[in-house]
């Protein structure tokens, strides 16, 4: 399950390296569609006959921890064995592979939010095989299954989906888990919103920690979105015979949101550098302020203490004690000390 | 009206993305022109004859947010679907695209200063499809229509517009959005050179919060002005059919103007980090000076209050308290520790 | 031993530069194997035959101290100077080298951890000469020899290495030493983790110190890791004859490990800058605290012994002295001061 | 005078953007020469033959602030309206252009040293139009003409000018410049000696908003001599005929001068950051011996203060003020007790 | 001798400078040798025939602060006048050109360590001219004649260099050069160590100025180093006759030993940056334990001196103070309070 029980195998062993699953078995979909038909089943066994090439043939595998059912798919569609290898990887990067034309292989991040206040960012692996008219898309089994959108777009026919080849469908696919990357990513600066709010209001909360903490979260998400870009520029490049040139376009417009999301994922770090300096800035000025209450307290109380020291003295031969108005005299000079310095620091700037 | 919204639709629909707009119609507006004559329409349905080269013809769409108007354009000029959706999303960064040959489509963002003391930046997307002789423009429904200078010169025939074509006609366009840049950079400079006075007059606002609320105005200007250098090469590269070659040396020219926007705002952003570490090192002077007052206070009384409080205990034998001049010699020992101490601290430089 | 006894020499000549090794007798050791046979023999001189394409000839020589029997394994395999002295210069970054074809000269760097908290890396140089049939592997004189796992793979003919040619053979040693890499990474990541903790539960003792080891640990594996990256693009140009297209794409796959490894590395450092800035914060935090325990002490005592002094002084004539109730009163007076600055403390924050 | 008066106007339109002028006319000198001949005037209209090859014709502008005259000279020498409006706008950064083959326009900044301590920078916009045998140059009118010694050496014959073409003569005036830029940047360096001399000494004065002056001025003159290099680097890719390449080897020594004092540039700009480290570590040093002081104080005189209080207490019952030494016997004890504190802090490393 | 006299010179004179040169006259050594013949002459003046191609002449000029000395090897080879011009210019930065095939000009700095320290650098320009079977070098009159191993190498016959052509001369020359890089590089490493040390020792001297004089150092022996890399690149692209292909791959080699300097000397930067921040990190923690010092002291004398003072008072009427046991209650209740404070400062984790 984690990365070193891999350590000692031969490379290109097929190992599940990812978080625990539940026993949940994987699951086959097969959805079967052209602009007019339209059939979805769930199987056991796979028997699929590519050959009609106005059929797309869409088989998702809900599931990767088993090496069986992956190894099935791979069989089926003649999946190199370091890709199927890469799909139960979880901590693979986004990635894009031309192992055997016309076969594209393209792995890609879904992000989810998770924890209290949804700012930590948990990912799942997806990853597509696409062929001239069929897509084997592979996912991690969750609680949701992220492609039901599409599966319920295809089912009632809206939208372009059903009038395109395979390559529109991986489109509409990734264009469902790069949109995400904008929410999850704006999820988070509203997060920082709230903290920037909360710094201005001088809360007691040192609020660094979390701003370090989402520092990190930014800093993983861009490790997850920026391969993400150049998937899109090899794709671009318009080499594989899979994907045709009029669905070019619609990639070229996932690479300008992925930019955005970078953009924004930038934008949001500086934003969160400066509320760092800026917290500093406060707790310097609040130092500042509680030295300078200090100082004057001092100032102003030592010598008043020290003058009434001198009259607490016990020698025999002091002569101001006897004077009738001494003690008055004594208060006088006390009153026009303290009202010397507090006019002396109004004027440096203190009060 | 949020990108959220959009979320869950087919890709390719035309969603208007942005602020949100009073009910204010939007409003088509033909200009036809050649040297020789000029005519200027608002109309509601387009039946737009192209086909004679020598007559120059603008069609400004002013408010995106009416998708029925921009679909209106958009039928009229065969612009892409993809295209259209862009016109429609107000957060997309500038970009230039040839979809279908000869049309060039071009996004820009036009800046507008606002706020209380104008230091903060609003942007209005502008979108450009270029064709050998008409130009679409489409803009933003603001109070000001931004295009104006440009209509009332054609109207006067003053400057070389009317004798150009439409590529012309969209260089003088941007020139009057770029020349714009660097207005609001400068009204933005200036507000920093107000800020760099109070830091040296030690007003007592800590001017941090706002320094840092500046370097992220000019972060964001910068996000809005460098894809306009891309565009710009792109341009120069020659490449499109309805971009004449003696047209070029101008749009370079708006290179070196945005060229110049972008140095502009490093030199402010240098500037704004300085400030920072100046009033940092102004504050961290005020707090050293504010510790020495204390220091010297508390290392003049201390003694002193020592003394008095020696020849205030009640100790039956104490021989100094009935010397005849017990007092005054105490008071001696005292003045001399003041210029001791005194004397001793000027010398380590702390008066 | 070290660089300087080199710099009085011709360049050319074959010296060691590396660690103290304690007299350790180097060792060379042949496996020749095919997919059906297997020959593993430990010999003293080197007489082997590699006209055979279908056998695959290993020759592991474990220990470089000794420049004989380097020599030795250079002039069976016919390998340039300039390659045995780098063989033998453990200060050697990871590079590839061209010298004749079709042999290709890799060298690479083994990371061991050391250290009482296995904190701290070690590294051992590795050197490959890969031949059309053959590979010659050069490793350090240590413990253990890391190649171990291999041999005995071969040995029990698990996995593909017994069916593919010495070009598998090197991407097995590699991935090999590059999975270990991670390893390496990993362990040093949850020391962090630990340091991590230590730092939030406020222990006493002085994080900063191992914080910046650990990240010069990390400037030095990046050193070491980094250029392992160019020796792998450089193979997957494909421009030597004796690495095959089709082992091309298990490089292709260890390029994604190292990737993967730097990656990881980056965000570690980043990891470690953050901690240290919230060890910072948290110091000034604790700071601001102390500063605020003293000043409120000062501001509430000074008064108070201020105004005891007062009624200690011993003027004759002091009238409060001699009412009844004088005493109380001033014990009033003074409470309702401790009560007044309390509440003004409070309202300011400060409590 | 100012950009925004530019701003309505179309553009292309010949306005003068720069510091004012006091009405100085501009004057046009015209200097004809070959290896033989030389001929110096200073016209009021351009009549000028540029057919015989083998005479070299100089035409300098002096004063560009005279939209007139800057007409004169571009209708003389056919010169591009881009380029007449370029060579009025001293907002121009260096710069160079092809407009119509064999003409190259050339921009370049002088720098002047100004202010009291001279370390502040000035720049002078100065632009060159080479033709086959001519050289038109551009200068803002100021009090002295920057080519007076080019001027002086081409009518004294000394050196290899007069043997050359106009090619020879751009780059003897270039040569002026870009030597001169060294001359300023090592001016600025002395003042940053001073400077570090006055830290060390630790002198009163707040260094820091000198030493961030000192740094813009320096980020300000490589903004004006970065581009530069990019004009020598495409002057030397040789593409214009009216470039030689028998001079290009001239431009090359040229760039490495640029290059040189970029490099000195990035040299003081570091060691501007590092004088301000220094200084921030000198003052918290300060600050540290000031805390200590105050710490030390306290502590001794805290306890002292402490047991004079006790016997100045008025218990009836105190036995110790009684007894015959009770007085020397408190003495001993505090005296005990400052030798033990002293003894204290010594030991921790205070005193 | 300074840059400034050269200011007012036409370019292409022939200048020193540099540093002063004591009247030591140039001295002219001629060698030539192959691999059976070998004759070494100081001479004065040069009339040397290259024409045969077996023998190798090396021409070594030792003090280029005689323009004469240096126009007569520049005569006797016909090296290019701005050739001779950088070879007299100390300021230099390391080149390459090509001026005349096939004379290849390398320039390149020799490092000396200099300083009581020896951990402050001084540079000695190198300047190589390369024929087809002769090499010109250049080097600054200094105590020190560096070329000296080789020469005697070269009498001793010992190594290639007898058996090799003039190019191996060059390498071998530059060999010594580049080695001596990593020996000044390692020196003020140890240094370095020495700080380290030093800071961990908590020794008074403040280390922050002699961190930030390594760090210049350092900066600027990359300054030197840097281009020596863009040198051997040029060399190893193979484009000039007179280095021969076999050659190349020892070039390559000191390519890899610039690397690892440039890499050494980047480590060490980022220790020196992480030591500045660990002595700030000690100073800070130890500014705090000074201020909890403080403050636990007036936190316990502070309310103790208050009560005290209490029944220091003179009220008539104070029925503390005629109790029996009012002393040694007062007494109870002081003792009691620093107990409790004690214990209270403990919890919170300052004592």
């Amino acid at each position: 399950m984690s990365k070193k029980l891999k350590l000692g195998l031969s490379p290109g062993s097929l190992v599940y390296v990812g978080r625990a699953v539940d026993d949940a078995p994987s699951q086959l979909r097969v959805i079967k569609y052209c602009e007019k038909t339209y059939d979805k089943k769930i199987v056991q066994n796979l028997d699929i006959d590519t050959t009609n090439p106005a059929i797309v043939i869409w088989l998702d595998v809900d599931g990767i921890h088993d090496h069986l059912t992956v190894e099935k798919a791979g069989e089926a569609f003649k999946i190199h064995p370091l890709a199927l290898e890469d799909i139960m990887n979880t901590n693979q990067a986004a990635k894009i592979e031309f192992y055997d034309d016309p076969q594209v292989f393209v792995q890609i991040k879904m992000l989810h939010l998770k924890g209290r206040q949804r700012c930590s960012v948990d990912t799942e692996l997806v990853s597509f095989v696409l062929g001239n008219n069929y897509l084997v898309s592979f996912q991690e089994k969750r609680e949701t299954d992220i492609f039901l959108p599409i599966v319920d777009r295809l089912q009632a026919s809206v939208g372009k989906t059903r009038k395109n080849n395979a390559d529109y469908l991986l489109f509409a696919l990734m264009d469902l888990i790069i949109d995400n990357y904008l929410e999850v990513v704006e999820a988070m600066g509203e997060r920082i919103d709230q903290l920037e709010n909360s710094i201005f209001d001088k809360s007691h909360k040192d609020p660094i920690p979390e701003l370090y903490a989402l520092k990190r979260e930014f800093t993983l998400i861009r490790k997850h979105v920026w391969p993400v870009r150049e998937v899109l520029q090899v794709i671009l490049r318009g080499e594989a015979d899979s994907l045709n040139d009029s669905t070019l376009p619609y990639f070229r417009d996932l690479l300008d949101h992925v930019d955005q999301v970078l953009d924004n994922i930038t934008s949001y770090r500086e934003l969160l550098t400066s509320l760092v300096d800026i917290h500093y800035s406060m707790i310097s000025n609040r130092m500042n302020s509680v030295m300078k209450t200090l100082t004057i307290y001092s100032a102003v109380f030592m010598p008043l203490t020290f003058i009434a020291g001198i009259y607490g003295m016990n020698f025999d031969n002091m002569p101001e004690l006897h004077q009738r108005n001494g003690y008055f005299i004594a208060w006088g000079v006390m009153i026009t000390i303290v009202v010397g310095l507090l006019f002396f620091f109004r004027r440096r700037g203190w009060l």
